[in-house]
């Protein structure tokens, strides 16, 4: 599968097969993360990989919408360390979770060549996502990401609804 | 090129040779920013495209380590709108520049399958960015990535340093 292709045909889903994701598989999923850049190549990001059911839902019941991280046979939440997921100036909240977002669209993408999508779940009670998954202090759940083998309608073939390239694209200046 | 060695291979570059990128190529750039999807599919992120020299200029002047702007033919500002730039509760802090990473990262793995590297520029004086790029009010600039043709040594053969796989990766608790 070509780079465009998969990026403009890659579509999001929540119902996955019963059939987990093989070894190699996971194996090339986390390390298209872990090579994902970082600004000033600080690494602030970390990966919990949850396959078991229960700690699935443990981790579920912190956020809304995420009924998809219960029949997802993978799920992986991007922690940020410390010194970039403390609340402080702009530009240091920006940093981690934007470098986050770079590892997990490396992730999702390299699932996707290989026949499996994914999905994103927030975590809207950050502070139990930290202790369900153990974090040490000042630890934040940037995101959490659900892989599996999609089910139901092939993926590919379904609409992407994005706003007018007239709308999102400005030039020179906004 | 497959997605997998897209990822893996992909290393940032700073020097830019005297190359403009094509304006099919830069089409095809910024659809694979455009199909990123994005927390609740609230698509948070626009793009203002610089390709004018003065006006790469202007906006370097507001971050630290941003001379690889003035090379690069091409400047791609990530900017995120009001109900996710502004500051509150972590989740709606990680939430808009996480998806900004998610575009970013498509536009920089589309670059490069073309042989256009990319490397990202923090900006530090976040509102005097907002001034050069002329932002209504509230609108953030998540980050900046400047793209081009790399200049000296093939960027493919450089090294990508990344902490060890056991620091990175946990499994199924901190």
């Amino acid at each position: 599968m070509i780079v465009y292709d998969a990026i403009v045909r890659k579509r999001d889903t929540r119902s996955f097969a019963d059939r987990p994701v093989p070894d190699d598989v996971l194996d090339r999923i986390l390390q298209a993360g872990r090579m994902a850049g970082s600004a000033r190549a600080a690494e602030p990001v970390r990966l919990v990989v949850l396959r078991d059911a229960d700690r699935r839902a443990e981790l579920a019941a912190c956020g809304n919408s995420t009924t998809h991280m219960l029949s997802a046979p993978l799920v992986i939440a991007l922690v940020l360390v410390p010194e970039f997921g403390q609340v402080g100036a702009p530009f240091t909240l920006f940093r981690g979770p934007f470098d986050a977002g770079r590892a997990a669209q490396n992730m999702m993408l390299a699932a996707w060549e290989e026949g499996i999508s994914s999905c994103p779940a927030s975590m809207h009670d950050e502070a139990a996502a930290a202790q369900v998954l153990a974090l040490p202090a000042g630890h934040y759940v940037a995101n959490v990401i659900a892989f599996g083998y999609p089910e139901g309608a092939d993926p590919t073939t379904g609409t992407r609804p994005r706003m007018a390239a007239a709308e999102y694209i400005h030039w020179e200046s906004w």
